[in-house]
C-alpha cells in the first residue's frame, strides 16, 4: 500500500498542481471486474450529454480519437439544456462595448469571497483565465451567439454572457451539431451501472444498459463497452436525489424542489466513489433563490425575478418591505428567503412598465409566456397590486421611495450595487413573481487534478479516469456564483478531453 | 446491482432508523482479499483507544465475545485522554445542586442551532437521551469522579460535569482498568492497513502491522486477524492531517496548528471510504477558539482563557476592546478571533484575582503551572499590562467597566449570557492568555446507522463494521458544541459494542 507519508506527498503534488502519481498498488484494488469478453471497444467513452461531457467528446475526436457519449435519458443536454445559458467571461465582447473594466483576477477574487474560500484556487485560476478563450472558441468554433451582458448576483461588474435565445439549449445544440460532424452522436438511455477496473487499479471501461428507461430501474440490457484511452465523467450533480442529498444536508429534504432535470440522481457519484474516487465537499448544496413555487423544477418565473434583481426589487408582501440585496451571492439570498417563507408570508418580485419594456428586448415574448403560465401577475395600479396580496400600502410605497432614490443616490439601504439598469419604478402596469428557493447545484463532488484526472480515495489518480463540470468538486466552494459553472463546464470539459485523447 | 430505488428506500430506512438492510452484491464488492490464512481470530477488532473504542471493547467483553483492540501510537487514549474532561450531561448532579432546570431536548436543540441544523437528528436525539444514562455508568461501573459543573459556549445552561483531575485521562484510566479486569489490553504500536471483505462484501478481519512506530510508515509486520462478529472503526478524526483536511477545507493549511495528537492522521478514514463506507460533511472541520499560540497542540493556557470566557473577558489588545460573546458557538469565536488575528493585532482572555482565585480552586496548580511554562502573564496593575501589550487605556478600561457593569445589569452588550459566575473585575494582580485557534475536531466522517452499522456507499449496510465517535458523522453537523464529543463517544461507543456482540 502506499504509506501515509507517500499519499501526503501525492496529494500534495495534486494540490501543488504539478502532474500526479499513480495510486500505489494496495490490496482492495487487486480486484477486477474485467468481463471475460467487452461487447465493444473505443478511444475514450463520455458520460453525461451537457456542456462538459459534449466540450470533451469533440476534444477526444478534435485529436483524432473514438469516442462514444452515453446519457441514460431519451433526451440529451441533462441540466445544462435547461440552462439559463449564461456564461461568466471577464473580457467579453459586451464589457469591452460598454466599457466595463474586468479581469480573470476580480471573478477569481468574487469567487473566492462567495466559496468562503473553500475553492481550491488552482480550479478557480484555470475557470477564470479559461473564460475568454472558451467564450471565443464557442463563437468560432461552434457558432454560439450571444445578445447581451448580465449582472449575476456576487459579481462585482456585468460580466456574464446571455446567449442569444437566453437559453443552454443554445450552446448544447451547437455544440451537439458539431459532433455529429466529427461523427459522434450521443447513445441516449445508455446508463452507466459500473466502471470496470484492471488488477492495477485503471480504469479500462464500463458495465452500461442499454434502452434503459429512467424510472424503469431494472430495464435495459447489459452490454460492456471497452475505452483504450479512458472515460470521462461528465454526469452532472445530484440535486434532484433527495435521500442522497439529505445525507449531505438534511435541511433540503422532501419539502424542497429541485430546479434540475429528474435525471439528476445520484447513482453515478456513488459508484465513482465506490471504487475509489475521492469526493470533496458534497454538503454544499445550492438553492437558486429566484425560482417560483407556481411551478415545478426550474421553470420560467425565474427570468423575471432574476431581471427585478436589478431592474425591480424583491420584498416580503406581508411586510412591504425589502430585505436582502437582490444581488448578493445565492446562499445569502436563499437563506434570507427561507426565513421569511417560513413565517408564511409571500415573497415577491416586483417591477414597472420600464422593467418590462427592458425584459421584452433582453427575452422576447417570455413575459407573454410567464403571465399565460399563471406564475407572473399584472396589475395596471399598486392599489390592485396591494389588495391582492394585502400588502401595508404605506410600507410598501415607502420601500418603492427608497428604491427610486437610491437610482439618483447610487446609494442602496440594503447594500444592493445600484447600476444604470435600476429606473425609477413609477409607471404601471406592474408585474409580480412569487419567489422560493429550490436545490439548484451541487458545489461537491468528484476531486481532479489540474489535468481533470480523478483523485483517488489513497492518494494519487485513478489511472484513465476523468471528470469534469457538476460531478467535480472544488471550483466553487461553499457558494456558486450564477454564470460560472458554464464557464466551469467548459473550460474543463475540455481539458478533460485533450488529456484523456492524449492517453496511450 | 441495487437499483436507484432500492438505493433509496435502503438509505430512507437508514434515516429513518429502522433496521438497515444489507447492500445489494454487485460486481465491485465480489472482490476479496481474505487471506489464504489468517495469524489469529478473535470475535471483535476494535481500532482505537478512545473513549469510544474502549467503550465498545468494554460492552463486547461484558456480553462474554473475545475482544481485541488495537491503537497504532505508542500510548493508548489518543484524543481522549489528552482532552479536557468535560462531558455535557443534561440532569447530571451538579445542576440538580444547583437548581438549574435541563433537559435532553433544550440539548438537543443547542445541538441543532450550533450545527446549522446539517446534525442527522436521529442521532441528535440518541446523544441526548443517553447523556445522562451514560454518566451514571461511568460513575457506577467505571468509578469516573466528577468535580463540578461548567458553562461552555453554546449552552443554554451550565451542563457540562468537569472530571476530578480536569481531563480526559480520569475516563480513559478508569475504562482501561476496568478492560484489564476484563482481560483485555489494548495492542499499541499496531496499525490498521486494510479492512478485510469477503466475496459478499462482509467485513470478515484486518490486515493489521504489528510492531509499528509512528512517522516510520514501513515499519512492522504484517499480520492477518480476522474477526468472527465484527470490527469497530473508533480511530478518531483526522486534524492533524493537513494535506487530508485542506481537500475538505483549503482554509486550515499548513499555517494552523491542531489541538490533536500527531496520530489524528487520515488512514483510517481513507480506509473506510476505499472499501465503501459512505462519508459525509467532512469539510466541517472545527477550530478550538481559545488556545494559545505560545505552545505546541491543545496545551495548557486554554484551561484559564476558557475560565475567563465566563469569569473574566476577551479582547483585542490593539484596541482594548471585546468584540464576540466568549460563550457564543466555537465557530463564531474562531471566526472572530481569526479575523482581529489576521489585523496583526494580539487577541488576551483578561481575568483579576476573584477570576484566578476560582480558577485555583477548579484547578488546584494549573495557575501556577501556566506561568511557569510561559503562556500566561501576571501584571499587579492594569497599568502594567496595558503596557505590555500597548493598550490603549481609556477603551480597554472602558471596557472593563460595562463588563462589570453587566454583573449588576445582567445584560451584556455582547450578548453574553451574565450567571453568577461573573463577578467585577476590580482587583490585581491581572493575568491575561494569549489566543490563537487551532484546528480541534473533525465533524463530519462515517455515515451510520442507529445501531452505528457503517452505511455503504451503494446504500444499505456493510455488515460486520461499525463505527463511533469522531470517525463517524451527523452528530455535530457544522458544528460541535464544547463537551458534546465526550457524550457522543460513550453513548455511540457503546451501542457498537453492544450491537457488534450480539451478531452471530
Amino acid at each position: 500500500m502506499s504509506t501515509s507519508i507517500s499519499r501526503r506527498q501525492l496529494l500534495g503534488s495534486v494540490a501543488a498542481g504539478s502532474a500526479a502519481a499513480v495510486a500505489a498498488p494496495f490490496a482492495q484494488a487487486a480486484c477486477s471486474n474485467v468481463p471475460a469478453k467487452w461487447d465493444e471497444t473505443t478511444d475514450v467513452i463520455v458520460i453525461g450529454t451537457g456542456f462538459a461531457g459534449l466540450m470533451a467528446a469533440y476534444e477526444v475526436r478534435k485529436a483524432g480519437a473514438e469516442c462514444i457519449v452515453i446519457d441514460k435519458m431519451a433526451t440529451p443536454g441533462g441540466n445544462s439544456i435547461i440552462n439559463g445559458g449564461i456564461m461568466c467571461v471577464p473580457g467579453n465582447d459586451f464589457q469591452k462595448k460598454d466599457g466595463i473594466e474586468d479581469s480573470p483576477e476580480a471573478m477569481a477574487e468574487d469567487m473566492l469571497k462567495a466559496g468562503l474560500n473553500l475553492n481550491h484556487r488552482d480550479k478557480v485560476k484555470t475557470v477564470c483565465e479559461g473564460a475568454l478563450p472558451a467564450y471565443r472558441r464557442l463563437i468560432d468554433e461552434f457558432g454560439v451567439q450571444w445578445k447581451l451582458n448580465t449582472h449575476e448576483g456576487g459579481h462585482r461588474v456585468p460580466r456574464s454572457a446571455l446567449t442569444a435565445n437566453g437559453s443552454g439549449s443554445e450552446i448544447v445544440r451547437k455544440q451537439l451539431a458539431a459532433l455529429e460532424k466529427l461523427g459522434v452522436k450521443p447513445r441516449l438511455r445508455c446508463i452507466m451501472d459500473h466502471i470496470i477496473l484492471d488488477d492495477a487499479g485503471t480504469a479500462v471501461g464500463l458495465e452500461v444498459r442499454e434502452g434503459y428507461r429512467f424510472g424503469r430501474e431494472e430495464s435495459g440490457r447489459k452490454k460492456f463497452i471497452r475505452a483504450r484511452k479512458g472515460i470521462v465523467l461528465a454526469f452532472g450533480g445530484f440535486c434532484a436525489d433527495v435521500e442522497y442529498r439529505k445525507m449531505f444536508d438534511p435541511n433540503l429534504d422532501e419539502n424542497f424542489q429541485s430546479t434540475n432535470h429528474p435525471g439528476a440522481t445520484s447513482e453515478g457519484i456513488r459508484e465513482a466513489n465506490a471504487i475509489g474516487a475521492q469526493l470533496i465537499q458534497c454538503d454544499w448544496l445550492q438553492c437558486l433563490p429566484y425560482t417560483s413555487p407556481d411551478e415545478k423544477g426550474f421553470g420560467i418565473a425565474w427570468t423575471w425575478t432574476g431581471a427585478t434583481s436589478s431592474r425591480g426589487f424583491w420584498f416580503d408582501a406581508a411586510t412591504g418591505r425589502r430585505f436582502v440585496n437582490e444581488l448578493a451571492d445565492r446562499k445569502i439570498r436563499s437563506d434570507a428567503i427561507i426565513a421569511h417563507l417560513r413565517e408564511g408570508h409571500d415573497v415577491l418580485a416586483f417591477g414597472d412598465s420600464k422593467t418590462a419594456k427592458i425584459f421584452e428586448d433582453m427575452r422576447p415574448g417570455m413575459l407573454e409566456r410567464i403571465l399565460k403560465a399563471g406564475v407572473c401577475w399584472k396589475f395596471d395600479t399598486l392599489e390592485a397590486l396591494e389588495k391582492a396580496y394585502s400588502i401595508p400600502k404605506e410600507a410598501f410605497e415607502k420601500t418603492i421611495a427608497e428604491v427610486n432614490e437610491s437610482v439618483t443616490t447610487k446609494k442602496d439601504p440594503l447594500g444592493r450595487r445600484v447600476n444604470e439598469r435600476l429606473q425609477t419604478l413609477t409607471d404601471g402596469p406592474f408585474y409580480v413573481t412569487r419567489i422560493s428557493p429550490k436545490v439548484h447545484h451541487s458545489m461537491g463532488g468528484i476531486l481532479t487534478t489540474p489535468k481533470a484526472e480523478v483523485v483517488s480515495i489513497r492518494g494519487g489518480i485513478i489511472p484513465g479516469l476523468y471528470a469534469a463540470g457538476e460531478a467535480t468538486g472544488g471550483v466553487h466552494g461553499a457558494v456558486r456564483l450564477g454564470s460560472c459553472a458554464v464557464t466551469d463546464c467548459i473550460v474543463n470539459g475540455s481539458i478533460a478531453g485533450r488529456e484523456v485523447a492524449k492517453r496511450g
